[in-house]
């Protein structure tokens, strides 16, 4: 599953920015996020389908190693890998790279449990979670090439 | 009901800031909504508590003037002022100043319709209607003395 | 200068929605801001150059009317549009809508002043006035076809 | 230095919420900033006097783990200690918890570097240190009793 990768390209807002004049650090959490939408959708199973059958991927865990920031007026490249599919776990890693010197600005990783509405574990629906394990797998044959 | 302003403070939190320097607008909108959450708390309906009957207060429209800016550091205070109250609409302003200096920063208004989970136009419920009513009629008695 | 419209598609953040189910009225408002960011950079005037020369565009004003909501899995299309340019003030309106249906979800305006590092109220360089004026006429002849 | 612990207490804020119905996990990132300033807010420091000396905190590393969800409505306690201080470095961990139950939501810990204008690593100016030194071994006296 190593080749599976999606890439985000995201413009730096001004709103993320901060008086230190670069992005704040909590909007490479965001960034993430929109990492592994995009991940999902990559792989024919948009976020927005497991929400819609009151499913949701809480996040358990997270970790962040920033090296370098972000300012505004960079466009950042998301590069988003699934680590772990299992039928209640998902976990992903993350390198945010600076998409016109390549510079690797920031590192990190997520781990998810699937819950339901009331919050509590709950397994991924079956049907989703083979069609992840598909895409997935389609996606890191695509990209073996 | 002019006399039923409800107070809130706020730290300013270094995330709100921009490479301005100086807080980003877009947080201004969020201390609105601060301020008539503590304005709801005020008068004894939490919004939290309509929010769990189902029931949203949307907002349909919003006027700002930005006046000078809150800075990392400052304290800010919220002036939550309720200007219409009906049984699907319901209206505040507000006024943010500097807590340290009272220099006014911030007015706005905004505009809300009550709508159900699926998003339609309803009728606030009854009973928070003739709460609210009740708060805000206290509220402007307390303050008139 | 009335047809001197830019567009910015943005897909829609997870953590831009709220409880309610669809984005947070304020999302909306930085849209708007990476809206006029985009029509600075379609008239060949990106943002962030103004910001290395220790100008920015504060924000003075800003209104802004809600018709329905955007929601996640959505893309919304931004049209931002030039409504004044002189050499301390610029305006801009907008337009939001859902890119897949064409509906229209929000419109709004915003005013702002030129200031310097230390927020008073500055001139833009002449030579950034004239380059926006310029990129502002072409713009308008381009979009007449 | 182990009983330098310093609480702030923070009501959610509706904005802080997503379609799942709770807190979004990029607030509690934001969280643990309004915990560190106010730890040094106590121990004499405000970080607000940092950021005017051109010095920043730049966060280098953050783990987070979620136990629990906060809730439109709560209040959530967070509780934030050095674990670490350096001329160049210092670390905070955090634990934030439901402020009515006492349960315990997010746990966390975020390592910094002393950076200048540049972004260039720097010394902590030596009064400054020597003012963190002296206040945080003075907050772990007081909790001493």
């Amino acid at each position: 599953m190593d080749a599976a990768v999606v890439t985000a390209d995201i413009p730096v807002r001004f709103a993320e920015t901060d008086l230190m004049g670069v992005v704040h650090h909590s909007a490479y959490i965001v960034w993430f996020e929109v990492g592994r939408v995009a991940w999902m959708e990559a792989v024919g199973v948009p976020y927005a389908e497991i929400s819609q059958m009151d499913r949701h991927l809480a996040v358990t865990g997270m970790n962040v190693s920033f090296r370098a920031a972000a300012t505004f007026g960079d466009t950042v490249r998301i590069f988003t890998r699934l680590t772990q599919l299992r039928s209640r776990q998902i976990s992903f890693s993350y390198e945010i790279c600076n998409l016109a010197t390549g510079a690797l600005l920031v590192t990190g990783a997520s781990d998810h449990i699937c819950v339901d509405v009331d919050g509590r574990t709950a397994r991924l629906p079956q049907s989703i979670l083979e069609r992840l394990q598909h895409g997935a797998s389609i996606l890191a044959d695509d990209r073996a090439f």
